[in-house]
């Protein structure tokens, strides 16, 4: 037997790395896009620009439950000086803007979220005003123009970005696009990425636990972590120490992958065989990292496609795939 | 028409609110749990106190590729001053614990992750020493006892906790539970989360919108967020603004959900009809908020079960869910 352990020579700092990392992604080519209903498209990537297609709202509403009214008729109003106006109707929510109008001396009732009345440009709350007699209130508050006023395009002005492409789509996204009628969106497809685990001692969850074996427990969280960041893992299984095996293994993963993990065997020692694979079909861009644990971490290219060596050890290969794997 | 405005009495701190509902969730009954494969824990809430069967690591073993032997052996080894060892073995990851033993003067060569021989107390790291004739090494550096060893029970000791019961399940607790090869987990039955909403104004997302109306973007962003938080959405449809209805309504949900969502009709205008309707049935607890926006938020109970009065409004239903709905 022939002992042949180094160790590492150079050691690459994390922002090194990721500097490398950022240019390979740059050189990616884009990925395929599917359109979804926006109802199924929590957690995924949007694959557009998405601009408002109107105003929202779409037209001058009311903030409050109260009276609109024409801001300057209440000037000076105050509990000791109310002023009189005439209530020639109401809107409620639903109502068609533009359906009522006011003059001089005269509001209209309005419930949160009614269009206001032609003429009128503020809202009195209803706990500022209280009814005199049938048709008439007294109001005890002045407003200021667009005072309890929800504005046309207050909250988006047609032509407005309001979903960059490449951004995490979110419930307050889905919100939002649902609000301007958008019932369908374009998404990047889940990137499919490939767990591929060295490591003789390694068995599967739920096997008989020899002594010295042990679960591959890092490929079961990396397939939740992937999950968690809106990827769909691949199970390559666990490949033997060798270095054919893990290069036919690889380029085997990356026809259906579009990025892959590998654990394990990438440390120095005798059976360190991942790097010199994908050495043998591809360029290893950074191997040796100045962290710990993760030492052994870096990454590759294989047939202009991602490989992830990580750690076998589960924290490790949890500091790997959060510098490295997750989308930032 | 006769108009009922009257505002707010009295706003409640968000503070005073939370009590109330903590009061009221202390005294919910246990839910219902049900056991899952561990692969599909994700996001799930741990049902149950997890315990370590067995220690991890569940034998001393190298943390890095090297030398296991005997600490006191190596103490004064330096670059000018290296010590000779015997090599008399090696062992990989995955190789049975006491299958090798060491005598001083000795060394086993082992990979990160192998089990130490039996009386190896520390692991001499590759890059320390170099082979200078087959079976023979020289040692540049001393270790002390346990350097670069993962003792046995380390991560967990058995019978140590690892997931608390009310947990929610992330990837490195998968990681975890996976790595004490437990493969099943209890976790409490998903939470269905009924959706009332309210107002006459609200047409379904890519309906028409005639002028007036706008979509029920609100319901749209509520289930997105129950999902988001490990619960199942129900939609409970648009109620017409009647008391009677969404009495009927609210009930007839209850029996399917195990809380409910209302949006819109909190506020104190003529409409404003839903904590009449949980006070007929049941009691509101709490209703009028000292925030903005949000104010009309307020929640009750009915049979037991809280009903979350929210308001119509996309952001400050948002922030009503945060504050109230979602698990803390």
């Amino acid at each position: 037997m022939k002992l042949e352990m180094e160790g590492f020579k150079k050691l690459t700092s994390v922002e090194k790395a990721l500097q490398i990392l950022r240019g390979v992604l740059e050189k990616q080519e884009k990925k395929d896009t599917e359109v979804l209903p926006l109802t199924e498209s929590l957690g995924r990537v949007c694959g557009e620009d998405i601009y408002a297609p109107f105003d929202i709202p779409s037209f001058d509403r009311s903030a409050v439950d109260g009276y609109a009214v024409i801001a300057e008729d209440t000037f000076s109003a105050s509990p000791s000086n109310p002023i009189e106006l005439k209530i020639v109707g109401s809107l409620m929510p639903g109502d068609g803007p533009g359906s009522l109008k006011i003059d001089k001396g005269e509001a209209v009732e309005v419930a949160t979220g009614a269009p206001l009345p032609i003429n009128a440009n503020a809202v009195i709350m209803a706990e500022d005003a209280k009814i005199v007699e049938s048709g008439l209130i007294e109001v005890y508050k002045q407003v200021h123009p667009f005072q309890n006023v929800s504005r046309k395009g207050e909250d988006f002005k047609i032509g407005e970005l309001v979903v960059r492409r490449g951004t995490r789509i979110k419930p307050w996204h889905i919100g939002a696009l649902a609000s301007l009628n958008i019932s369908h969106v374009k998404v990047f497809s889940k990137p499919r990425i490939g767990i591929l685990s060295t490591g003789s001692e390694l068995v599967e969850l739920g096997s008989e636990l020899k002594p010295g074996k042990i679960v591959n427990s890092s490929k079961i969280m990396l397939k939740a972590l992937i999950n968690s960041c809106g990827g769909e893992p691949v199970d390559l299984g666990i490949v033997e120490d060798d270095v054919e095996s893990i290069l036919e293994r690889i380029e085997d993963g990356l026809r259906s992958c579009d990025a892959l993990i590998t654990t394990g065997g990438t440390s120095i020692g005798r059976r360190d065989l991942v790097p010199e694979a994908v050495n043998l079909i591809g360029r290893v861009l950074v191997h040796g990292l100045a962290i710990r644990p993760g030492k052994p971490t870096g990454f590759g290219l294989v047939k202009d496609k991602l490989v992830f060596m990580l750690s076998g050890f589960p924290v490790a290969a949890l500091i790997g795939f959060n510098l490295f794997v997750k989308p930032t």
